[in-house]
């Protein structure tokens, strides 16, 4: 393959079912709780909010699930994605290591995310469902239901995080464009939202609270139902398609990865290049390494408890038990948006917790440091978050450099930063910082939680 | 290939030689003159912007040209490009007419520009050029050549027009990035942009003025040449592997296309697409229709004339034979920034004047129903330009609903719309509205050119 830099898949290739990894984990999930009761939630909890076929996924511990051939269809715009073996990297670093990434960065939102909007829009529409809510962050995952209900007919209700509903103009207009409607959260359209407005009328919103507001829009209208884009563990099954995928391409360029990287915010992009090679790890003794990229300023994995916390700031959802820097800590204004989550996908925190993958905090400015080298080697330039990974893989090749080792890394281009150019002007213009490990704050946010081991 | 949609070739099919349409046209091209003497420019004048192998392909007859290898190394970044079958528009608009595109959006600049970027950094390159001066309208073909220096070293210079500037601060973020040194155009640094901002001080620019800049910056300093990104006839050269990649992909396909479209600005998308299908017409006899897409407010293929005109608004590049609407003709604020030029290139005007093609002039309000119709189906939103070659195509089909022909349209998706979305936000506010053909203001700007025929 000495030419060629993308290893392209055809179509027909595109794998044909999803991978869930709660099949092969050796360890037990512990089951989220019900909010109000606090016992294990039930399946029948989560009619509120999800449709039948997203919630036997949630709990399924079948090892392959048949991806319907509707999704498939409109997958095919845009994948099988190519991975890329970024010789260009490789050479300005002077590494020995072989450095490929995944090219999720193509789909017409421009992320991974569209991955399982457009699996979750098909299960609620066979369900009947004709609105779905959803919260965004960066706006990633907005546009990307937005995107994926348009196929299906659904009305797409976005709430997007205030601060971003305002510097990210042009994310707004993509879901417009695909036929979304976007409110900036907090708002005055639920009680929520009302509460947090009655408390601080400037407050400039968070994920966990535009998550509260769309669980309470959905279950407080008809016909609605709620879309969760990361965390969740049918979210995490969706995503499998990247390592799915990757591998295949990886055997056709006669490698294998020694090191798998994904930047992380709820967990299903780094859980989607991860879980497919992981279940080599476990089942055929495979040695390779998985490394999760997270921001200092919001250091979920490596700074969180391992406990029982709600999904969103208000309390409205289920607790799961998973990394978690506290429901109410409010991270730092940090530039990739989307990895501003207290906590961490169940799977992914189990994972962690029984040692098989690792985590890694990463500073705001190393991380446009290197999205600059790669955009000036590889040519994309990429979103924010994405950074992250990209950091962390030339944290790796660098090692390589030092110990003189070929090792192969394989990372996760999650997304381009098109309608981020904003952070990077920031960038360029010197007006950006890192920040400290938030840990006081953390032990307050942590402080009280009702199942706190 | 019922189920497919994207068309892929190897990366080991990239053309490995440009197609250069003047070997076959049966018509003579009246050269360029000097602007000063008013005589056919020598091969010698173009010394001071153009290295000499840039110039060698200005004036070459011969039928292939072929693309350096340390060129092809680079085009492969993004190259080849899918063609894509737009199934889900054909059903949309329930027309028996087969509808194919050509996605030139998957360039990391995000548009068909980096063709010629990349080759005339190079060209540039091993004739010593240490520094490149360019104009950019939407910002498109700067963030393109800012993106294609990168790779050679060369510091690229870009005088980017002033209302695009301010407009787009995320096409001048991308120019950044890839390390590219942006001015708003009218600048204090030219006597052309001294002379404009001393009649105007509130000028906003045009590409005619952005241009004399430019060109004035090469001509006045050190090691330094200018480069052009539509137009002339080289980069129309390195625009043909658009087109002949396409025809290798309608071949896989099976098809063979009765009509091809492209959005007109200065002709190099359109031309790129077309002229290796219209070498067909030309040596075997088909019958393929060619329709170049412009902008009603600035009808320069419908409403210029075949004149000799200036290439930019001050008169220091030679004078061209084409159709141009004067240069002194200062287009509507349109939202399709790169299609607001005067001219057109002498290629294309030549095969529009000899009816080898046709040319359309489209509102501005009916390109952008076109652009959301394609995201809302194809997924992908378009740049308001490229939205011109969409609503050209479904004027084609339509045609064939009415008649209940199956033809095979295919057209150029010269760009995406993610850095657009100011414009999008536009149209969906209400506040966009359609011009009127400018038919006494063409007139004025056409009076008095010196070779006016």
């Amino acid at each position: 393959m000495e030419d060629t830099y993308k290893i392209i898949l055809d179509e027909k290739d595109i794998p044909k079912r999803w991978y869930n990894i709660q099949a092969d984990f050796p360890q037990e999930l512990e089951p989220p709780v019900h909010p109000a009761t606090l016992r294990p939630l039930e399946p029948s909890d989560m009619k509120a909010i999800f449709p039948d076929p997203i919630i036997e996924q949630e709990i399924s511990r079948e090892r392959w699930i048949d991806i319907p051939a509707e999704v498939l269809d409109i997958l095919k715009i845009w994948r099988p994605t190519p991975l890329v073996r970024a010789r260009r990297l490789e050479k300005f670093l002077d590494t020995p290591a072989k450095i490929y990434f995944k090219n999720e960065s193509v789909s017409p939102p421009g992320s991974h995310k569209p991955n399982t909007a457009i699996a979750q829009a098909y299960y609620n529409k066979i369900s009947g469902t004709g609105r779905l809510t959803t919260e965004t962050g960066a706006g990633q995952w907005g546009s990307s239901l937005a995107f994926a209900c348009g196929y299906f007919g659904i009305e797409c209700v976005i709430y997007m995080v205030k601060v971003s509903y305002e510097q990210k103009p042009y994310r707004r207009g993509m879901m417009k464009t695909w036929g979304g409607t976007v409110y900036a959260s907090p708002s005055e359209r639920t009680q929520a939202g009302r509460k947090i407005l009655a408390a601080d009328p400037n407050s400039q919103g968070s994920l966990g609270i535009a998550i509260s507001e769309a669980v309470e829009d959905a279950v407080t209208s008809t016909n609605t139902k709620y879309s969760l884009g990361s965390v969740a563990n049918h979210v995490v099954l969706h995503q499998s398609i990247i390592g799915l995928e990757a591998k295949k391409q990886m055997a056709m360029a006669g490698d294998y990865p020694d090191v798998v990287i994904g930047c992380h915010g709820g967990g299903s992009n780094f859980a989607g290049i991860s879980f497919p090679f992981l279940s080599d790890n476990i089942t055929e003794g495979k040695t390779t390494r998985f490394v999760a990229a997270e921001p200092s300023a919001c250091p979920t994995l490596t700074a969180g408890e391992f406990v029982y916390d709600f999904g969103d700031t208000v309390g409205m959802t289920p607790l799961y038990k998973m990394y978690s820097l506290g429901h109410s800590f409010m991270p730092s204004g940090i530039h990739a948006g989307g990895l501003r989550y207290h906590g961490a996908s169940p799977l992914v925190s189990s994972a962690l917790k029984h040692k098989q993958i690792e985590a890694m905090a990463l500073q705001q400015m190393e991380c446009f440091d290197a999205a600059v080298t790669f955009a000036r080697t590889e040519g994309i330039i990429p979103a924010p978050e994405t950074s992250h990974a990209i950091r962390a893989a030339i944290i790796e090749a660098n090692k390589c450099r030092e110990t003189g080792e070929s090792k192969t890394i394989l990372f996760n281009l999650s997304g381009h930063g098109h309608v981020d150019m904003f952070s990077y002007e920031k960038y360029f213009s010197g007006e950006m910082e890192d920040f400290q490990l938030p840990g006081e704050e953390i032990q307050k946010a942590l402080a009280g939680l009702p199942l706190r081991a």
